[in-house]
């Protein structure tokens, strides 16, 4: 059966049947679907274009083929294009001829575009929980073994000393604005389409704020060829989604380096890893690196909705239907890569000793050197230039700051007096940092009651 | 004179600067990191860094340097890497010793951030404007030419009549939804990273929130790494200029398929197109075609700024360097672009009588008759069947709808009543759509208000 | 069953299993991988590692496979986490132990990549099938309906008039360069990866090229790390159909401009359109529509790939389990998407008198006008004003060329003889381009063999 | 002086100006454009649309421009929106009538294709001489210092051992691989567009062979619309500075992982790194940072280029314009990054001892031991197994395998005897990977040879 063919004398062939379908990917929208259709049906019921029989039969109906979906016994022959046009080929079995009266006041246009939202108002909540077990994941640790002291990185080189748990927040800050920014997008998804038909509204008294109300939605789009056309919704949702995936792979990476050998400063669970099929001494982290190859996934979705809307007149294009396909795997990927990465802040090891046997031996406290001879009034600049010769003649004669005399120090500028020597304590130099923002175990303890005010209380 | 290589024995070859440099870039950011360093000269001060002589005389030479970029007359060597060694290079060279204790209690790290940020707020607040003018000059098209029915187009497919005012405001939606969307990245941007040093604060006690306040700024970044490392809001600014053009870019397609000889709906004004140089009678529409031409420029920065931090490692890294470029060139392209799309649309003249042409001898109303039936209780999909084949034989036939007699219709649906004739009127057709977000003109009015009311008054 | 986990004391939960798993995507290969290990059965009995009759029974097993796969019935279970795994662990069920030695001399890092390159080296000689059958279909089309004289257009203005040929041809020798870019990509693809085991080669005697050899392979890869590590052959792939999936979006941006009632040029056939659901009249160009949003997807492919590699070390990291989804989207994609292309231009109708109406009116030939006065010895630029200010006068005046006198032309310019109404024969115009590459009929007839000599004999 | 606004009564106002101008980037291709205006020049001669008088006098200004332009002196009004009308414009100002009988037989679009690809064949063969020198001074390496043994690394950890040189030889032949692309691609980019005229070629008897062999072509573009449509090759061109540019990124990559503390591996000539503005002590590693930084540049330039002609119709649209800035910033950031990286490459310091150091302790021989079971016929999954087991036993008593005895060795596997040992020398296990493109030492050199030859002689 095919609803939209009278007028054509001949065929869709077998190969561009394919190449059109999109049931595929759209199967997933079922439950939105059947969710739009029953809105409508009660809408055309209050628009006198259904009788309560009728409306009662169609909803009966609907009811009957959303069983069959959970069930995973709806499956729709390829001849029907999409999930739209399954279901309700479907509910004309199921129900007869009050099946096909549903279709007025709408158009597949609408009737897509609210599925579409609502998917992923249901799908951005779950991302929204992705992200906050994400968050409460790296707070739980921060909290668990947080002070730590740890060499903290700029350029992959050893800069100053910071605790743990300075490091982790700065991963949770990222996350806790991806959540801003997913509560943004959402607003611009929460609108329904419904009722605006294929471009120009209907005729018929539908009452569309009735409609989205019904769906969940804050309201109707306010004008019916932008509720068709639009796409900048999806592309925003893809955007958040690929900005969250970058900051993935960010910690993926920092996962990646800090299990290797060298720097040996976490050991990822055994669920999160995968041995060699040769080397079976090694314990790959597969998670992260899995977590990282997938950023690229997401930037690749971004990229092709964008291009799809580029230079597209209004309102409604075929073009549109490959938005679901990029749109699905972004949001899905992004929900199962956060997801993955939390179990993975949840359960690794830190070795706290190796993170300590780091900051031996290094120049991390220079900074502290030039700092004490700010606090002595020498201009900044001559500060730093007289520490960096004296860790340039250090690393000549293989040295360490700790070892050094108050003539030694005095060498490179007279401003150094004895208490040079307090400034080479590393937690101490942590814990001065006390300003707004500051490493110091204060800041980190305030920052972490912040970000745990701004989640959802359990 | 280099301020950072006290420590090395050899020297950056001059490839190595050219190639490290960013300077040809960054000089726009001239203003925004004196005033960044006046506001941290204050910090100093209150911080007992300074001296009030010395805050005095660093706040004078800023001033000056500010009246000589202002003047043109700022041009730094070319072995000063960035703006801001430039600027301090400078500082020294007019102030002296005071200039020197300019930077303590901060770092590059976080002086380019604050900049970026600065000259973000001052360029988004443009790319707002932009937004404004724009959708202005839609609602001004609306109001002097939005009551000329024109068919509304599906799959570049005639399909339904609609006043241009109802196509006009879909456009005007979508760019109130940028304007979103920028406000919502402005709560992301408008953060100060002063103070947050290299990455773990400073253990002077300098005040981070009173220099963000005196910057404007809403208030200070509260993780100190977070401050240094994070480009999300760049990636976000550059998501909403993509999306933004790509509104744009459908519209630049419409203008030049309205203004091609087939469609001719449009002619576009003189100071918006060229001759060509071979062929003299040519009006080539140049500035959709250029705006439309930009459209993948700001999607490429996009991808730029997320390919750079893709696993890149706390906290800051050279890399980053790469990020004012793309954002500086999405910002201003899209700006641009917005600015002359206003232009054209302030300035282009409708063929009201072309648009009209078009609606004549179309099968534009097919769906009138259904709705028709519909209403007469008979199920849409039966109704959409029979007026399909309607429309198939009218083509055979060589017929137009009008010229269908009673009897015509009733060979296809026996439904059909003398009334249908008065469905063939273009005008009633579109004034019946009163729905919300239908094409009745009072819908168009009642969005214009709408529209109206979330501009900033003047 | 679990090959690698020996050494592990926790397992991989079941999230972790579906994230991990790659079995979706790359079951498609399950012939490549069946191949890849009879070669390397094949390598271990020369090598001595297997017996003749272990080496007859791997056989045997892998046949065994390749026929349940060929039914339908090889459905590896879930906990097998790729295609390689899946395959390896069904030979071992059904041979028993000698299934357990095909793993000597080999690690998954050159199994895969073996696969993939098998592969690919399948789907490119069908996508350049595509490619020629897309160039036959143009071909087909010049020979049949070339001879129509359109308008050319630049800037979507018609500019000069041309034949349909000339127009077509463009097309085809954009797809001529995808050929060679194809084929030039396949210089890279069609090296063996097999026998590079993890990174590093293996210290069994296995004869790598006579692997190669035996899969159809030019020859090995020459490097073991680069032949684990290498993805910038998937990244040329990908490239080649984002740039033939560009050149297949501007035929189907002309079959969407062509078919709509304004341009009216084409006529799609039924098998390439469908109605819509709410305007039975609607005769939507869904082929070409769809192959223009499919454009986007590949570009996302494509950059999925480049980001894949960024900044990844060497050799083998488990993010490049995340290629094979993008390029068999891309490689497929591209196909389908060329095939359909194909069959809409071989269907489609020309409505030869629309093209004929174009051409009266428009000032189409006013470049002829200009070229007449640079051969009477006028200097370019001065006959291109004189033109001009005719074309603008007819405009003015309502006037077309044709209806002007002598004394018309001589107004703008005294070097107009009467010989100029001769040039306002489009045919004639047209017919004098015979310079290589014009539109001169001579030319269009040259090109058409030249491209036919590029095709594979039938 | 406006040459081609004879017919229009405006003006394009200052803003449109500014917008559409694309001197700031076209300006390079000043010699270009001039020697493309050279040939045309001669071609006109022989077609008898200049005397000998007129193309001598044309020659001559043209001349002159160029010793302009070399000196710096050419700086065309903002009047003149790009290079071509700059150049012509001056030539009627130099040289008066015959400047203006150039631009008779060809258009701007052939003009600016013709250019633009003459650009590309300079800038190209600078692109392979960086390549060439990228390949040679990592073979320089590997003859240095590539007998060093090293952990071959997947996943980051630890594998196998390896010659240093095995994994720089990896890079080199993707290098290699990077000169095929060129090549190929350069076969695309080597023709004429010149006389091709707006669309349509030209009446005018010209000559465009000998045009393409005067220019150094190796012949003309077939088809006058493809020649000024099309974009593929710099598409092309954009991929192959894509794919290189990620080349170069895992390199990066690998320079910042080994020049940090942490790894150790490498010291970066001070050449290539800077200081820190507050951490005295630091070496950053700026120079790969930066190349990696970069690659996200070339990726978005790509991603811009193929939207930009993402569904535009045939033939030239004015979005083409935008072609320049994203081609010339690919090819540009590709010479610079790759030959910084070559700089790198030659001036680092490899830090030999503690490459050694990291081999010891280490499971990395666990291979070995699993290769040995299976060369005394034990299937390699059980080998696999058992040393799996036996590496996971002495994690647990931290034991090294250099320290077990051959009872503990059978404790695990029966077939293991007192050869298993032997198997514990790196060197050793390095040098019996001797099959083709094996890390033994004889295959590094057969690889070094087999560059080389591919290079160009000096």
């Amino acid at each position: 059966m095919n609803l939209l063919r009278g007028r054509f004398g001949g065929d869709v062939d077998a190969a561009m049947r394919r190449f059109s379908s999109s049931l595929d990917v759209d199967l997933e929208m079922a439950a939105e679907d059947i969710a739009g259709s029953r809105a409508h049906a009660r809408a055309l019921l209050e628009a006198g274009l259904l009788t309560d029989e009728e409306e009662r039969v169609i909803a009966g109906g609907l009811d009957a083929i959303e069983r069959e979906v959970a069930a995973g016994e709806f499956r729709p022959g390829d001849e029907l294009e999409d999930i739209h046009m399954a279901v309700e080929a479907r509910l004309v079995e199921l129900v007869g001829e009050a099946g096909k009266k549903l279709h007025a006041a709408r158009s597949r246009n609408d009737q897509v575009a609210t599925a579409v939202r609502l998917w992923l108002k249901r799908r951005l909540a779950e991302l929204d929980t992705a992200l906050v077990l994400l968050i409460e994941a790296l707070l739980a640790r921060v909290e668990s073994d947080g002070r730590t002291l740890m060499p903290g990185y700029t350029h992959l080189q050893r800069a100053q000393p910071i605790w743990l748990g300075h490091h982790l927040l700065a991963h949770a800050w990222a996350h806790a604005r991806d959540r801003e920014r997913l509560a943004a997008a959402l607003v611009r998804v929460d609108r329904s389409p419904l009722g605006a038909a294929a471009l120009a509204g209907t005729p018929h008294p539908i009452d569309r704020r009735r409609s989205a109300e019904r769906l969940g939605f804050a309201g109707p789009v306010e004008n019916a060829m932008d509720a068709v056309a639009a796409r900048d919704h999806l592309q925003e949702v893809a955007a958040v989604c690929a900005i969250a995936m970058g900051h993935a792979s960010r910690q993926a990476e920092e996962l990646v380096l800090w299990s290797s050998e060298e720097f040996g400063f976490v050991r990822l669970p055994d669920a999160y890893t995968t041995g060699s099929s040769i080397m079976p001494q090694k314990r790959n982290p597969d998670a992260p690196e899995l977590v990282r190859g997938m950023t690229g996934r997401v930037f690749g979705d971004l990229q092709t909705l964008l291009v799809l809307t580029k230079g597209l007149p209004l309102a409604y294009n075929r073009d549109l239907q490959e938005d679901r396909r990029p749109l699905f795997d972004a949001v899905r990927t992004t929900i199962a890569a956060l997801t993955i990465l939390a179990g993975v802040w949840r359960s690794l090891v830190f070795d706290r000793a190796r993170f300590a046997e780091e900051l031996a031996g290094a120049f991390l406290l220079a900074t502290e050197l030039a700092d004490k001879l700010v606090e002595a009034g020498v201009p900044f600049r001559e500060a730093h230039g007289a520490v960096g010769r004296l860790v340039f003649w250090c690393e000549q004669e293989g040295k360490r700051l700790a070892e050094l005399s108050l003539d030694d120090f005095r060498r490179f500028h007279s401003a150094f007096s004895d208490q040079v020597t307090e400034r080479l304590d590393p937690e101490a130099a942590v814990e001065r940092r006390t300003s707004l923002g500051g490493t110091a175990w204060s800041e980190v303890e305030r920052q972490v009651a912040l970000l745990r005010d701004g989640l959802p209380s359990r």
